[in-house]
């Protein structure tokens, strides 16, 4: 039952109001115990109750909520560091692939590496994020495209939820056609529909069922189908749309309720009037956009609609090879023109919302869980804006410290 | 006289050969002391000599060339994170200078900071640049702009350089017309070239002279005039050229004999022939790209004309806000189509040839500095494919340690 002082400034990010409102208390305190926030507001007007609870001291610093990375590819063999600079020579993603990299490079690479290795690499790079203030990851399948491999990787992430580091498994069986299902491509998704979709959902090891739908990847009508296929068994949709061409993921997002559709680098106007009306979050990931060199994904239209707009990485060893969070938001803001205090909203109580984690996660208030991080700067602006290595000093997961360190001091 | 065995590879990035050559040994060792390079080969190699001197192990990672920081603006007071926003919200970079923002801004609160705070921030990010492997940077005035005040940032630069990380101070007097002089920016200029030029260079605290050539700074007949007073008292010129627009700057470059032009987002095709024929280093700034939503400076023509490309933070307060190098180089490759061989010697062999100490550092050569980084990759490419938040494990300069940790780790 510690209680918070000193806090230079806490953003509640609550979930109410414009993008760009994060909330701000200056001078604040934050009380938490059992994992869950008892009381925050000003320093000056603590609670008798709380006044003799443990103290630990902010040193006038910023305190966020814990950050929320809600798209990651996170188990994963091997890497493709020769691609990256192959595409800088000049190789286009398809040329790549149908060259036999790409997401079929890592789809081989995956099988091949054992479990317990898999396992291994996921807790580093978890790790890693902790200590970036990432205290949610929202973690997808894709690189084993069978049965025996999908389940295999959804097993890795219900085998690492046990910490206060929150993981939530996305089936993404349909990333891409396997290499073996290229000439009877209705057999993959009919193995999808009723097989894997079924026994992921069964065993309870995915909350949300995703889809590439891309001229490279799956069809709206194969898409609208294994979303229905989840939606029956209890998983929520999600859209990897639009990301190298408009192919009306966006509209198939708003249709089938999806919770979030993702990339949208090539969202039309009409699919993300379609997502306002529908409610569905905009996820965007500048990792993607930079590493492939695209266009940004149209935020302002986005939010001057009425989208939020979620920010995350996108972590995969192909487009986007980074779990630096704070990077991927100081892009958003570059990129993207999103403004600091959209951003950090767009990492915290939107993406919380865009893997159904609003009620717990995302926002500082009374009764959610304490998930915060400390932020060595007096600003979201100062944060995002003098990009560091990391300028996260702690973060707290349910209550409990989950990494420190000293953090790259603001001057 | 310690020898560093188990190098997985070992980037000797020498002198010769295009900007992609940088001259790899594979399972390396390197031998040094008092502060010089002794020894490199194959590990199987090791002269008998060297067999007995005390052993440090690389663990199989790469080893690096320590990195070169060849354009910054280290000493200022103050941030402008509130300009960053405004600019997102679509105020352009001469709106905020007009209203009082920009340099003249950072001019003031430079100069309301005492120098022992000025020198306490520098020494906080020079601590910060060494863990990320940087063991060499150049540093800039120009946030003075009267007599007194540019003499006390470069002796704030003087007194920081007495540790193993070298300093190279450069004078940027000519920044931008201080208010006072906006009416009569002639006597400013008449102030730059007959009072502050030889006080710099008499009490040795440069060894360049750099101008701001821009619409809105110093015409190529003023840039002319200062460098020309430079060279006349043994300063060599650099020119920020080609930022905003095509004013010449890198044909000017060539026809003073710069050690460097910087910036060249607008860079013509003359202007790069010329640079080319006199030998002058591209510096690319790939943060103020960023940062100010540019166009990227043409790296690609660059290159193929024999210009060699070098890549630098431009760390300031406004335009450039990091002094994160690795991810500089990162930006350069994603958004300048540079490839990490490419990019690695722009921040080691060809940035200390930005800075005139191609003599003494940016190659790993037997007579050079014992300058080097241990990074935890296996390539060059995986290195800066898979951004962290620092994936430098040991720096050395002079022989001596000058920062380690665990970094992020490899996976």
């Amino acid at each position: 039952m510690p209680i918070l002082r000193n806090i230079g400034l806490l953003a509640r990010c609550l979930p109410a109001g414009p993008q760009g409102e994060i909330h701000p208390i200056p001078r604040a305190a934050l009380a938490w115990n059992e994992g869950v926030i008892r009381w925050i507001g000003s320093d000056r007007d603590i609670p008798s109750e709380y006044r003799d609870w443990p103290t630990d001291d902010a040193g006038g610093r910023l305190v966020i909520p814990g950050l929320v990375d809600s798209h990651t590819h996170l188990a994963f063999g091997g890497w493709r560091a020769d691609e990256f600079e192959q595409r800088l020579r000049g190789r286009t993603y398809l040329e790549i692939a149908t060259a036999g990299g790409g997401i079929g490079r890592t789809v081989a690479q995956t099988r091949a590496t054992p479990t317990r290795e898999l396992v291994g690499r996921c807790r580093g790079f978890l790790t890693e994020m902790a200590r970036l203030g990432v205290t949610t990851v929202e973690a997808k399948s894709g690189y084993g495209l069978s049965v025996e491999e999908e389940l295999r990787i959804l097993e890795i992430y219900r085998d690492l939820s046990g910490g206060s580091q929150r993981l939530v498994p996305t089936l993404l069986a349909a990333h891409t056609i396997p290499t073996q299902f290229r000439a009877n491509r209705d057999d993959y998704v009919r193995l999808v529909i009723e097989e894997i979709v079924p026994r992921a959902a069964r065993g309870g090891l995915a909350r949300f069922c995703d889809v590439f739908v891309e001229e490279s990847a799956f069809t709206l009508a194969e898409g609208r189908a294994i979303l229905g296929a989840g939606l029956a068994h209890g998983l929520r949709p999600k859209i990897h749309a639009d990301q190298l061409s408009d192919g009306g993921g966006a509209a198939l997002a708003a249709e089938v309720g999806a919770a979030s559709a993702d990339h949208l680098e090539y969202v039309s106007e009409s699919g993300i009037g379609a997502m306002a009306r529908a409610g569905v979050v905009a996820v965007s990931l500048p990792f993607a956009t930079l590493y492939l060199g695209a266009r940004p994904m149209p935020a302002r239209r986005c939010i001057e609609a009425g989208v939020p707009v979620a920010v995350a990485t996108d972590f995969n060893p192909g487009s986007a090879p980074s779990y630096h969070l704070p990077v991927a938001m100081t892009l958003a803001c570059t990129l993207q023109r999103m403004t600091p205090a959209e951003v950090l909203k767009g990492a915290t109580i939107i993406a919380a919302r865009a893997i159904g984690l609003e009620e717990e996660v995302g926002s500082l208030e009374e009764g959610k869980s304490a998930d915060f991080a400390l932020i060595d700067a007096d600003s979201v602006e100062q944060w995002l804006y003098h990009l560091r290595p990391n300028a996260c000093v702690k973060a707290v997961a349910r209550g409990r410290e989950i990494a420190s360190g000293p953090g790259s001091p603001s001057q």
